[in-house]
Formats: C-alpha cells, sequence, structure tokens
C-alpha cells in the first residue's frame, strides 16, 4: 500500500501542444479527488493563460505567475536570472510547506536549459528534500537529462500538425 | 475576426500518457472561459476515471461513458461494433446539436483502428455537418491518417521513461 502512495516526479516536454495543458488535467483530475494542486508559472505567457487562470480562480486552484511578488533590486546583475532564483525559492517553499500534495512547476525546463538555475544543484536539493508523497511535475521544452534521469514519468509531446502553417489564429480557450 | 472563431480539430495520439488529461486540461480552460464543453468516453477505464468523472460533477462539465446508455440487443451481430455505433450516434447529436462549444471523444481512435466504425465515412459526414465554430477534439492511439489529414492540430505523446517500469503503481489523483 505504501508504493501507493508514492509521490510521482513527471515531465511533461517536447516541441508540440499539451505540455502545460496535461498538467491542468492532472490538476483538475487530482482536485476531482479532493487532492490540493498548486501550480507556479515561470514563463510570462503573452496571453496571460486567461483561461487557466480564470478555471483557477473558479475552482480555488492556487495558479501564481512568478511574475507577481518579484521585484527587481539593483543589486540583481541580471534580472531574467534574478526572476528564476526568485521562482526557485518560491518553489523550494512550497515543496518544504506541505501545502500542496501535487505542485506544478510549468516552463520550469527553460531556466534549467538556459542556464539561469543550476540543474544539478536543482536534483541533488529535490533528491533531498522533496517529500515522498508529494507529485512534482515540470512542463516545458529542452527537458535536461539530468531532470529526465531524476523524473519517473517522462512524456514527449510532438508536433505532428499545426494549424498555425495554415494561417489559423491561436483559439481562446482551447489553447490558451 | 471570423478566423478567431473557427473550431479546430485536435488529435492527441500516441503511446505516452497525457492524451486524455490534455482534453481535460483543454476542458478546464474553456470552463474559465465559460465555454460549455462536453466529452464522450468510447472505451471503459479499469479505474472508471475516478478523478475526472469527480471533477466534472464539481464543475458542471459533462464527462458520459458511452456504456451508460447502450443497451445491448440481441439483433446485434457483435456487442464491440453495435457499442461504437451507438457512441457515434451520440456524438453525432452532440455535434448537431449546438450544446458543446467543445466535444471530445475521448478514445475514439480504436473504434476506427479497429474498423468497428468506417473512418471514411465519418470524416466525410463531419465535413459535411461539423458546425464550423465546434472544436472537436479526438484522443487515442492509432490515430488513422484520414483523421490526421482532416485535422487542423495533431499532436503525438510519446513515451520516454515510464515509472512502471520500475514497479510502481499508476497513482490515484495524478493518472486517473
Amino acid at each position: 500500500m505504501a508504493k501507493t502512495r508514492q509521490g510521482l516526479v513527471i515531465v511533461n516536454t517536447g516541441d508540440g501542444k499539451g505540455k502545460t495543458t496535461a498538467a491542468l488535467g492532472m490538476m483538475l483530475r487530482a482536485w476531482g479527488r479532493g487532492m490540493r494542486v498548486c501550480m507556479l508559472q515561470f514563463i510570462k505567457h503573452e496571453k496571460a493563460n486567461y483561461g487557466e487562470i480564470k478555471a483557477a480562480r473558479r475552482l480555488g486552484l492556487e495558479i501564481t505567475p512568478i511574475g507577481d511578488g518579484f521585484t527587481w533590486s539593483s543589486k540583481d546583475p541580471d534580472e531574467t536570472v534574478a526572476r528564476a532564483v526568485y521562482g526557485w525559492e518560491q518553489a523550494q517553499k512550497r515543496i518544504l510547506g506541505g501545502g500542496c500534495d501535487i505542485l506544478v512547476l510549468d516552463e520550469f525546463t527553460y531556466p534549467l536549459h538556459f542556464g539561469w538555475l543550476d540543474v544539478d544543484e536543482i536534483i541533488a536539493w529535490l533528491r533531498e528534500n522533496k517529500p515522498s508523497t508529494l507529485h512534482l511535475v515540470v512542463t516545458g521544452r529542452y527537458a535536461p537529462q539530468a531532470l529526465i534521469e531524476y523524473a519517473d514519468l517522462v512524456t514527449e509531446m510532438k508536433e505532428i500538425k499545426h494549424p498555425y502553417n495554415d494561417g489559423l489564429q491561436a483559439q481562446p480557450g482551447v489553447e490558451f
């Protein structure tokens, strides 16, 4: 029975659609079971994720854009890096705080891929500190190999066909 | 502006996780925008999709397992085929009825792939009858080529790493 309560580390990566969307679906499913679900969004989306933020508010899910609490200080050499560091601190607080049964780090692969955060340090910290029952979900392209090795479940979303190639615009409600 | 209201045909296929889950995420996003979302489930899941059915009830989303309304008649030569035909009739009613802004046909690729339904007839019917503003989402492995050609947006979910290989069991709330 202990194994049934094992928290999974899940990575949704690849160039296709559905990485964040599948994480939202997991959140909805877990919410249906009365679990506490949280999402930290590391990258600002152009359209501000209008649909999911509105849905989250209606459901009482936590979806927090990292930009929200970040304040720029002149001591920070690079705002992009400083924002990623701030985001990771927020993630650590939620991982240690015990308030989430599922924590989604949305587009967290980018700070790792671009080297704004040190992936080996982060994996070492997670191995040490992640509560064994917490489900941790990471989304984004270019998932680093060290993250894939650490994860239990990795899915690549591959683009087979995309409507923008035919001149269609992104559809509200479906895509954002 | 007309293009912005174009209904998309979306296919989530492949051997990986996240096909149905991403469809659920789309439903959540659309629900957040006040759209009417419906899902017909063509294949019975072992665990009865407990999390999503519970969430759907709490949200007032329609998620209907095809098994629900199907009644076996001795005239049906093959129950599997008869159930698929019945499911497709239910889908047609919803497509024509106008009560859904997004309709998800969950695991609808299987009746097409296994030939319980004729994919060419179905695509021809959809080309003729699908309202242009309706978003139609089809999930499942083995999406037939004719469906991929008809679709606007096709994503393949590819399994890169799966925890069952390490002996972990499926996790309630996250996977079902």
